[in-house]
């Protein structure tokens, strides 16, 4: 287990199996429950890290596929590691590339010992095993790896389900072997690579589709190898909202007490809300980013699509309950014009709002926690979000 | 005369003709040498307003051709007018139109009454006067509103030229003539408009081509009608260098002393120095954004074109003389990075980047004429860029 990993729960909701806690690591500390923005490439797209210092990001995340294609993990590493290559000293989560490798990619072979794949960018062969995910999440010095895991396809067939969550479930024990050697013994990273951040702490993802008796098969191997937390992988990948949030009610409270849980790629303002009530204290999800370049806004009176035509003249904030930077200083007519007129400022706009609106929720949801109020909150922010205004 | 615009001068240089002075408008006051960040659909492309502010421009451009045809003017002037609708409460300086319809659109049709043209945005037939493109800034509001003109296309035959300037001349007393009505009898403007800033400035449009003779006479028949300052049209459009400083340099000195002369559309750092030095006070150009987007930046050492492989590890910031936002923390390598993943990021800070470097040295200029070290400045500055590092 990491050391300089610490997950402190600070507060349980009575009400629900909602938790605020605080997790320490190296690059120091965030709150939980937490919204990680989603870096992709090594920018939370359109925004600044000014602006994600100044909407109160406390952890980000990175993508491992991405930036090993592209500048390659071993550029970054002699630059520093990821935190000083995109000068970001908050703590960082990588994912470990399964997910891409699986949704992206034109898969060449899936082993059991890894993946053959052709990069996107250029179609050059390339090979991705748990130990050299490992390798690439410890080149880049994050503070949360992600085991490598086989994002489960939907639909899938129990056997299917079964095998597939077995595969990960080995790649989770050789994901841990490989990280710890590179932690304890750096000089088997190779030559051109150095050991930034030994501290790195490592969650296993539980996987298992929407068979519940599989996710509990799944999570009781995941907690026999022992991770410093737990994800709940391969959800919000085209099964239907209830399916979804039947896996969630049955595994998180499942998953260790005393460890993180994190739920993948999830969601929507409303879904983190409920999760929250399920007892996750972690995600990440690439909605308020891309919805926003699409021009689709998250605000307390539910989705605002900008691009109608009924906020031509529109001179209000784009939400009046919002204390976010854009909301103190541009109107919706000004948003929507620079969206009809393709300025890049219409993309940063909406993207720090909604970046903003997402945190700003966290914020809420934490602070109702600990005021043994979040029942109360949760009713009041989904009915205010069912009102509606697109 | 706009009564609230006051351009005062502070300090002539010794050596050459640069001067230093302030400019004050009913939405506050800035220092010339001025360069003007351009906007030019209520955008500084790439931007936000409070990166503007804290890069340090005092006054930017807005065009009319794109605001009139989107959103609209009536819609900005019913939002409260440009300023409050773009939310920049320093001055703002729009173009007439003049230059965009010539060089952007269709031309339609051009008369002794004004010009038909196309929208480049869905065809429609559009028709703008002396008198529209007046009641279209009266509308936007803008601090400094510049004479209807024709850019006269270069190259031109004497004849061309004369016949151009003399249109341009009978169009300079007709904008005058119907801005100083919509200020003074704002009924005129129709029921749809309000006169959001009666103290608007006017500045007439030197043309003449490449003719020394008749720039001077272009320049007599705008001093007879009388301008809050005098601007320098229909350079920077193909003609060479050396043209383009020979009428500069001919035509500045002749310009009123006691008003604000305005060089448009150019240019790069050593021509803004240059054209500093024979006199001018006030710049716009689109080259610090446009490269910008294009991966090219300017430096204290020239241009740094951040495609070049060579800086794919250089931790380096873009230069290391510069103290804007983005060379205090980002490196070469990342912007590279960003520049090559297409991420927005790179336009936005590359963007910034360069606006900064015009904005600093801009104040660098103004530091030195102050000084009286202007001359001294100019050498080192010139030297500085001439090493390279492209």
């Amino acid at each position: 287990m990491a050391q300089d990993f610490i997950f402190e729960k600070l507060r349980h909701d009575d009400a629900t199996r909602a938790r605020a806690g605080r997790i320490t690591t190296s690059h120091g500390s965030f709150d939980t429950p937490a919204f990680m923005p989603v870096g992709t490439q090594g920018s939370v797209k359109a925004l600044t890290q000014e602006m994600l210092e100044r909407a109160g990001a406390s952890i980000i995340l990175g993508n491992t596929y991405h930036l090993y294609l592209r500048p390659g993990h071993v550029t970054i590493n002699q630059l520093g590691g990821l935190h000083r290559f995109i000068s970001w000293e908050r703590p960082i989560l990588t994912d470990s590339g399964g997910f891409q490798v699986f949704s992206l990619t034109s898969l060449r072979k899936m082993t059991e010992e890894g993946v053959e794949f052709q990069s996107h960018i250029d179609g050059a062969s390339h090979f991705i095993s748990p130990e050299k995910s490992m390798e690439i999440q410890a080149a880049l010095g994050s503070d949360i790896v992600m085991a490598f895991d086989e994002c489960t396809p939907f639909p899938a067939t129990r056997d299917e389900a079964l095998a597939s969550l077995e595969l990960t479930q080995r790649w989770a024990r050789r994901s841990k072997q490989r990280l710890s050697e590179l932690h304890n013994e750096p000089a088997s990273a190779g030559p051109r690579i150095t050991i930034v951040n030994p501290t790195q702490a490592l969650f296993g993802i539980n996987q298992g589709s929407t068979f519940l008796d599989l996710r509990e098969r799944s999570l009781e191997g995941l907690i026999e190898i022992g991770f410093d937390g737990y994800a709940i992988g391969g959800l919000s990948v085209g099964e239907e909202k209830g399916a979804m949030f039947e896996v969630v009610s049955h595994i998180a409270p499942r998953m260790p007490e005393d460890r993180p849980r994190y739920l993948m790629g999830v969601g929507t303002p409303e879904d983190i809300v409920e999760a929250v009530a399920l007892g996750v204290d972690m995600f990440d999800c690439v909605m308020p980013t891309r919805n926003a370049r699409n021009g689709q806004l998250f605000t307390s009176r539910g989705k605002l699509n900008i691009k109608n035509s009924r906020y031509k003249d529109d001179s209000q904030p784009l939400d009046d309950a919002c204390p976010c930077e854009v909301c103190r200083r541009y109107s919706r007519a000004y948003i929507r014009h620079l969206y009809m007129s393709g300025e890049i400022l219409g993309s940063v706009l909406t993207s720090l709002h909604n970046i903003s609106f997402y945190l700003d929720t966290m914020r809420v949801i934490r602070q109702s926690i600990e005021l043994g109020t979040f029942s109360k909150f949760r009713d009041s922010f989904l009915s205010g979000l069912a009102r509606g205004q697109d």
